[in-house]
């Protein structure tokens, strides 16, 4: 009944990746912990290119139970985008994340700051010691079974990246446990296999970097970890030339979404809102008030994360509710 | 595969409604626009007694367009129900909302602490004035068409109830316009009909008041309402006696919900997840480590609202995830 | 070189107290835990006259070691002063604070806000107990030896109240225990006999409660109390009429001060700063930009408390700052 | 009456200058806009050492008015300081700051998170334009007369440097507009001559770096700008080998002080609370419930920025209050 832009026809429309993209098949062998314009690309690649690789887990083991990096969350990468300006915005689109091997671990106490301060004086566990997750590919499931976690657990495998960005604005180099504006360690559970993140470009190259995969992982992910597990991961890129964002937004078959990432919690959900509005006038035909009228009836959040030095929420509008055009 | 409590025997086994349940037609002739303890009853009611009630708009407005009270958000009631103690929990099964009259009203503006204050510096639009939208039942949809707003929208209807509370804690008489423990304006847009809705009774027979319905309403309430309408309303009660609840708890078919309430959000995050814990400790069969655990990989989020003199957050379990017990 | 309006000429200027002012000692005999508009005025007085009057400490405790009233801070009055409408400005001068007994209590560790809470999981101290201080007016010190509390405390007395508010506005009936707009628990160190407050009058009469003396007090309140103490009370009353103030404003010979009250902590900041920004505007000679500039260099802020419901910031003025007029 | 370690002598206990102690003369010739490892040593010094150097504004304009380097903070160093090792504390005892040269700037609008975000929208002043203050050293003040801003302002010069810090932890670079564990852009108003600073340790040689000079600034900066100009400074430098300290401390004749930085405001309280409790118990005699207990009676804060990256509050303790040991 209503037709937005498809899509696949958006993403299109600003490159004509195909005749002479290629497949990279990385294997990486160093690993950072930090997002710097200052890390030598560890691959060239240009728009239009898939890259077929693997990350780590956070503490820096990989598939094989070798530890081979330190955490926390080891990156992949930096991939170097050819062409890739500041002020361009790259486009990443996840094509598989999967996860390679048997077990995930998390913490299993409830964060210092996603509880009331009060209650954890008084709190029986106090230990935020790691249990191990057994992954069943086959039955689509991750199981908890260890003596001090009551009932078993058993949840649904949905498999993520904690951390997709690129090198950081004003020659800063970031942690990689931290989200910003240039992406990085957001932890959002929907960043899954199928969702294409565009991520504003502020060194030549870009300097794309991945890591931190999560078999599954809750909003907010109270307890610090998601499920932390290697991965093999399958990416394509793009470019959009000229073109400002000011924070990372994501896209898939359902939503538009930005995510804002800042403490306290209030202004990251402040820079996503401010942002999706913004997006909404360039690109989706709406006035200021026309946007702030649909989102006021119509926006939906998510909170990424509770954790990170940088706290992360998602604004999404459901394109499915967006007016014709 | 598994079998939680089901929902239906959860309610019936703490009360036994049927026999002498009644049900009442309360026409409301007076509104109130705070929560006290100090207001007269309305009505009497007993456990298990249905309620078939009206509530007017947020400014005072009925289904017949005549203003009959004076924002913000005038509340029917207080209901009365008898055996209700301080230390008990009152149970209010949200059984309709309905819309009865052909237009609501919304600001156009996004509200001062929804987004990035620099951000207000530069705006086009100032005036954060009252558009109004055409209610089509038969369609199930709002539309807003006003010059001002681009492009006109239709969105579906939602029926909730902004406000649900009961007389607070400590003697204290709060504006309609507040959220907090007892309740209140929480905006939360998934209050609809088929929710049971928790509340902790701190004066005798609790005094409970409902008001300020919404046609339809975003997450955070960006704007400052949502689309702000006359309902038809009707909900039955129960009591679960000396039962601690610290926070609103809301149940559905598909989740268990915890709405915490406060200034800064991340603070209204920590009383939902905290009272989440609690309730899955107290009730579901978890150690406190499984809770966490759990919570971690399972947890969800909705931001009610970023508008009200209290933020609301609300903390969700898929009923789905439980572990059999 | 440069002459600011005189404090004592600025106050003259709008009542003429003397001729007909009276003094009224008064003794409570009733205490309330909420500023409410519903609380029978306990005595009239009017603008000029003076009330010597006595209040309990936080807990309830008198002079004479007698519990006589509930915790928490239960207040003497409350005042009605004739000619007070909604609209106008009360003014109080506190001319006297001093301690009446010979102990004060205080808690013993840090409150849960004031502190990383990821610190709170490791404490040694986990119980906080009440300790017990001697007061010593010949010597101006408060003593405590306990042999949990190494070393033993020797601190000078700087009596002050932490509770001076009127009814708020919107029929709320709001504890004792919260700071706010209509003044009440700020737990401001600097409220001292000496100081004027100036707070917005709400309700026929503004209804004047008074409590929570401290012998003295940390900035933040960081442990919850200061040293907690029953107290004897003059202050004179004055009225500035139709005059806006948003927020509790203080005068000494020193400073021009406001005080903002709300969580998070930066919002009470945010409310202080801006009031004082108005008050310079309005009374001060400044433009919108010269405001600005001359906080911009010359503000100054406390934190009177992080304990409370709502925190209290105060900002600053240095009167000695002031341009000449 | 009482006696706590003298000041002085304190110092002499952990470094033994004076016999090989050189005199830097640096006249800095490359600016730095992050912190960082990754910089290159501008100059060696060894504990004892005394620098006389000199930092230009804040906007790079040096002290005969030329454009020098780029905005934000560019800073004089870094300063390789020998022996410096990770966990480490570097002493830096600010010896002078001199403003050379007849003007500074400011901004004149208060900053978007200084004041309540509604008001943005109604201000008058919307141009957070720069206007130029007179430098007077003969009669020490600073006066501003600009037609916009009524009535001209005079004010006392307090001389202080907005940035000192050394190599982030993490092999972080960040940028010299944010204040951190690492010191930083604190943006203290009293970072004066007679302090001296104490910062972690995280690099070989600790890379220390100034910049940033303020010929005055108000508590929290609300303008975004103290009075920018530059600088003819002094310092000397010592180490305390394997010594912890997680925030900046700083000690002057009156004070012990500790500057917490991080969004939210609270956080940085927080930090600063909990890093003072630590320092009484380690080093001044207090059990953790002595600390406390004392903290809640004789605790003082200054808001040093809200307008950075990070917001800085500093938790003082007036030193004639402790407890003789």
């Amino acid at each position: 009944m209503r037709s937005p832009l498809p899509f696949a026809l958006a993403l299109a429309a600003f490159a004509a990746p195909g005749l002479h993209a290629d497949t990279h098949r990385f294997v990486p062998t160093q690993f950072y912990n930090t997002y710097s314009f200052a890390h030598p690309p560890a691959l060239r690649i240009k728009p239009g290119d898939r890259v077929i690789t693997t990350t780590i887990d956070a503490g820096g083991v990989d598939r094989d139970g070798k530890q081979v990096a330190q955490g926390p969350n080891p990156q992949t990468g930096p991939f170097y985008v050819d062409g890739a300006e500041p002020g361009d915005v790259l486009v990443v689109r996840i094509e598989k994340i999967e996860t390679n091997r048997t077990t995930a671990y998390s913490s299993s106490l409830l964060a210092p700051y996603a509880v009331d301060p009060a209650s954890i004086a008084t709190r029986i566990d106090r230990d935020a010691k790691r249990v191990t997750w057994q992954i069943d590919k086959a039955a689509g499931v991750a199981r908890l079974t260890d003596p001090d976690v009551r009932p078993a657990l058993t949840l649904p495998l949905r498999p993520m990246l904690g951390c997709v960005g690129v090198a950081p604005a004003r020659k800063e180099a970031i942690s990689s446990a931290s989200p910003g504006a240039f992406g990085g360690n957001m932890d959002y559970a929907g960043l899954n296999a199928g969702v294409t993140v565009m991520l504003p470009v502020n060194e030549p190259g870009a300097l794309l970097f991945v890591g931190d995969g999560h078999a599954r992982q809750g909003e907010g992910e109270v307890v610090g970890t998601g499920l932390e597990t290697s991965m093999d991961v399958e990416f394509t890129v793009d470019l959009i030339k000229k073109k400002t964002a000011s924070w990372p937004r994501l896209e898939n078959e359902t939503y538009l979404m930005v995510l804002g990432s800042a403490r306290p919690l209030l202004q990251a959900l402040q820079h996503a809102t401010t942002e999706m509005q913004r997006w909404l006038v360039a690109d989706h035909g709406f006035s200021e008030r026309g946007a702030a009228s649909f989102m006021g009836q119509a926006l939906e959040y998510e909170v990424a994360n509770v954790v990170d030095p940088n706290f992360t929420v998602v604004a999404k509008v459901r394109k499915g509710l967006l007016p014709p055009r």
